[in-house]
């Protein structure tokens, strides 16, 4: 079901080369100014077309708000943003070649014959669109709370990039990284990365990254105990994002390598507040915020779409093929991933910030 | 909120100290027959206090199934199973001091003076047990449609097991490793995990870990894209877990190194069958299974109860102080937890298989 | 939430004076061909502007579908359709003067100022479009099961139409309901029913009355007990719609005053099949379908809108006030609910139809 | 799926002759004093076996708390409440011949073969037993928020009661007629009504009824528009209610014979507080509360449980057939359904009440 949320209910709607896509965003507060302008601009930061790093389809994901909106501010009934799709061209996709590493042969087999294959259909990376959007808004929001979301691209390949300080993260921090166009914190690994992207686009490949998001202000308490957990609701999320196949909190597999005594998040007084020294458990303790920083990680896989000769099969005569994925495609999804990603956090964020 | 699937409606209950824990089964299937002892035999396989490498508490854990089950056969109406709490013995725990890497600030932020403290309430490991109880009906269940989990320790602090093999992994693996009593694929690894244990035990220390879990025989096209990702429904039920810190599927954050053509799973026909050649998706394209082997990790973090004298704070004083945890707790949960896991996924897998 | 249901999702939006408006259904089996053109027989058979008993805002109401509809087929992916704003006359609705069993009050109070209060906003009787055109999709994908649904308006103020047979409405007769302008069984009583709507129409008044509707075709065992049965399902669908006030299933009221031998339906083989002499319960019990007709009622209040001095109060100044609401208002509603209400039924229906 | 509610999540459980049944409540607020004592006094007010009315099955309803309860209070977390089968005669029960008017055909044509058919088995009128004791906490939980619910028998038969004043139902109305055996407000009433009841019983008949409800001191702006409307809300529960066939808020099917002058309800300022002179649409505008007392009717149908010979299928020949039903029954329900109904009613209640 594409339906997420539990205070929030966001349906998400769309295919690459149809109509157009969207989002409904159920639950919002009323009352809330929105500043268009800072949506448009979130928009651009995912949008392609911006340099021989992304794919050369320009869309201009105009966000056209339908209902939920009047006279700028939020009216608390369902919030609709529609974008079109412009600039489409088909004729690049082949229906029967399934091409490896995209859900050609599984929408398929969910959904037979009329499935809409061209450009990946729903399955399509555009439809994260409305997820920015969508994103773009809970901010606006979360910042009336102070809490505030932003992610870089920790590593590109073997190029890593520094980590958030886990403990002192700041929203100077995370305004800074939230205005660069390649959002890394440490800028001398820029030109690092951008060389293994360009390499894999002359070597007709791709290559993968890590996208690390940090979320501050959050209030304790927060979440809840098992299946509504800080962790479940936000990786549930995250797993949405096309691309991401692992997502991990604070020290996540690094746990595996931890005594007790290393990994426990010792607690203190600062003040009137109760704080931790170190945040290994990326600010949630059974599954609620405890008031420190959220820091997760997700990774993306490299773009599938490579114009390199692959194996395939022809689905329409059930036998081997070959192909080779012509067409606009980014050689990196990770720069424009974290800007999804950090929509998309913000917007399971504001989701679990409306818990009683 | 404790309810969770798409198909089936889990309803989880129960504190650690409290009259019982247990779990409400909603969705599942009429007329499927159980086997109680298969079942008995999986409570018992997570139970604690069968060595000196799990705490001493010793737990029946007996299930009572109150409904849904008839003349040996589940009814197709809510199946709830209850197991009592026995042998607690809550002098050990202190309401005030509250226990680093646990769930006692953000419980007590949260639910406020009367949330039940004692052994971790409902935060507690302990709940995990009728998750055990409702993922060994789920096996059952999901083996008359040929579909079988199995789960092994992948690492523990530095000893690390076998991988299952993603593209051959059977049914007789599963097997195998469903039998072990410390389910570890290379047996050479167990005495060196035991004494990794053995030896944090004897510092007053824990060790965390990771767990592997292998899900064979799901159909092609079951899942959906977006908010009902396999992934995300998967790593939604994972996180519900206690110390669970991080998932991932197939390469998971080893795609961050990849390239494009090493990361994609090319296709081929095998027969009558679409087959991949490399299983780096797990078994999962677009969100929707591919029909191959769906593999996936969880971190667990070490055991946060540990004997050290450990900095924390008094919240009835709001000051410093500092704590040592007595009372019996496993110095590891990674073999436990791999039981968990196995049928928490297998839980997930139903739900995933009765999709539409 | 404006979500609704377990097998379908629908998320509905849009204000009456916004942007525009729209439905998200979520769940659709994919392959099913739509014909356009009786959508838009549905849309019309509801819009305004029809004739003299009707408000004469002229609303085209063409929808157009942005997503999951592909090759003239659903593609089993979200379907989102939209319907513009057209021939918005806002100027003659005030923000302070609440208008008597409108949501003026209760939407200014749950949303505050910044709530959309022209032409009823998210309350306006014009969201129901999106529903009219979700509802003739499920009218398309139940006929496929052979399942049919029909309206007719059974009552006008004191004028009544005859009932359904309860026992052997055909598909035929619900073809012939369907197609008439003003749906009654009895075409004798459409002329009464006309003038009691234009006598108060004359009188700056309005009037309600009674839609009747029935399901045939259903199979046996769809639905469920307690929170899932037919009649939960039904009727929040129904009392959805706005000026709904009450529902009823087959005898309904009249239940109150029979004895156990008259009420309950007594079974016997039919052939093959087992059905029953009386149809009380509406081909409903233990809220699981029995195979038999679906009938109901719901009553539909008078429109609030009138143009007769009424009493109020200026909720910015917190004062008594009189309002005279003038503006294109429909007299009654009960020939366009109708149409609303066989298809909202349609949609529950279709939801319920899909139940394992 | 046996699941409801959207700040509260219920999940009920348990078979007329299983081993318990019961319920668990998620999302209570926690740190709500219980007293124990008035949760008994509930479900000794639904318990049959007081009189010659009802059923002469005596169940001691006992409900067991195993979880969600600590130190008196509730713990935030779910709360899951047990009642044991006890003095359950099946010997009564064939499992062929379905009972007209109950859910033996139903069942078995959704369940198979499995279904548990002893006593309506999870239909059973005795799945209530669970609501009452939720509603039961509702109602105490309701309490603190000065919001009252009470329900009186309207009708029985041909004989009917006074109907709750709409504007002016006051607390004290309230507890007067929680605190009746027989809930009538007209005490003139009773024995009417007890001789229609007796004059079915002897008859080997039963008897329908109306219950009425009423709902006091709930906020303005709780509910929503739409799917979430508060008629939508109560009526799936009451709908869920097994017997109920009906629901009408204020003047319900009333209007359909009124004019919009009359229907309307006009406002006045009392004081600082919007009221309305009338109140025919039961305190809910656009699916929200506007303050004003929310009163309801459900209609109950006759006992389907008759010992008169009646006309019916055995399902194993597929071949008719005659049942006359024996066993202890009730020739009506209306007032124990009237503790039923007030309780279902709190819960919804408190689910509205909990809407942000």
């Amino acid at each position: 079901m594409n339906t997420w949320g539990n205070n929030l209910k966001l349906s998400i709607f769309g295919e690459s080369h149809g109509g157009g896509i969207g989002i409904v965003i159920d639950g919002l507060p009323s009352g809330i100014s929105l500043d268009i302008e800072k949506i448009s601009d979130e928009m651009r930061r995912r949008a392609p077309g911006k340099d021989n790093i992304s794919t050369s389809r320009r869309e201009e994901d105009n966000v056209e708000i339908l209902s939920g909106f009047f006279d700028e501010k939020t009216t608390g009934t369902p919030l609709c943003g529609i974008i079109r799709n412009t600039n489409t061209i088909s004729k690049h996709y082949e229906k029967d070649l399934i091409r490896p590493g995209h859900a050609d042969f599984t929408g398929f087999m969910k959904y037979g014959e009329s499935h809409d294959y061209r450009g990946g259909g729903h399955f399509s990376g555009r439809i994260t669109a409305p997820l920015v959007f969508a994103g773009a808004i809970a901010k606006q929001v979360l910042s009336l709370y102070n809490v505030y979301v932003g992610a870089h691209i920790y590593r590109i390949n073997d190029v890593a990039d520094e980590k958030f300080n886990p403990i002192s993260v700041s929203k100077n921090d995370i305004e800074l990284i939230t205005k660069k166009d390649f959002p890394v914190i440490d800028d001398g690994k820029t030109e690092q990365m951008k060389a293994k992207i360009l390499e894999a686009k002359e070597n007709l490949n791709s290559v993968g990254g890590i996208v690390e998001c940090a979320v501050i202000g959050m209030p304790v308490g927060k979440g809840a105990p098992f299946f509504g957990s800080v962790e479940s609701r936000l990786s549930s999320m995250l797993f949405s994002v096309p691309a991401v196949k692992g997502v991990q909190f604070g020290a996540g597999f690094d746990f595996a390598g931890m005594f007790g005594d290393e990994a426990n998040d010792e607690f203190y007084m600062e003040g009137k507040d109760v704080k931790t020294f170190t945040n290994n458990n990326a600010g949630i303790n059974g599954g609620i915020t405890n008031g420190m920083p959220i820091i997760m990680q997700a990774v993306l896989k490299p773009t599938p779409s490579i114009a390199q000769k692959q194996r395939t099969v022809d689905i329409s005569k059930m036998e081997n093929a070959s192909i080779e994925i012509h067409g606009r495609h980014d050689p990196c999804i990770v720069h424009r991933g974290a800007v999804v990603i950090e929509n998309a956090v913000a917007l399971a964020i504001l989701d679990i910030l409306l818990d009683r």
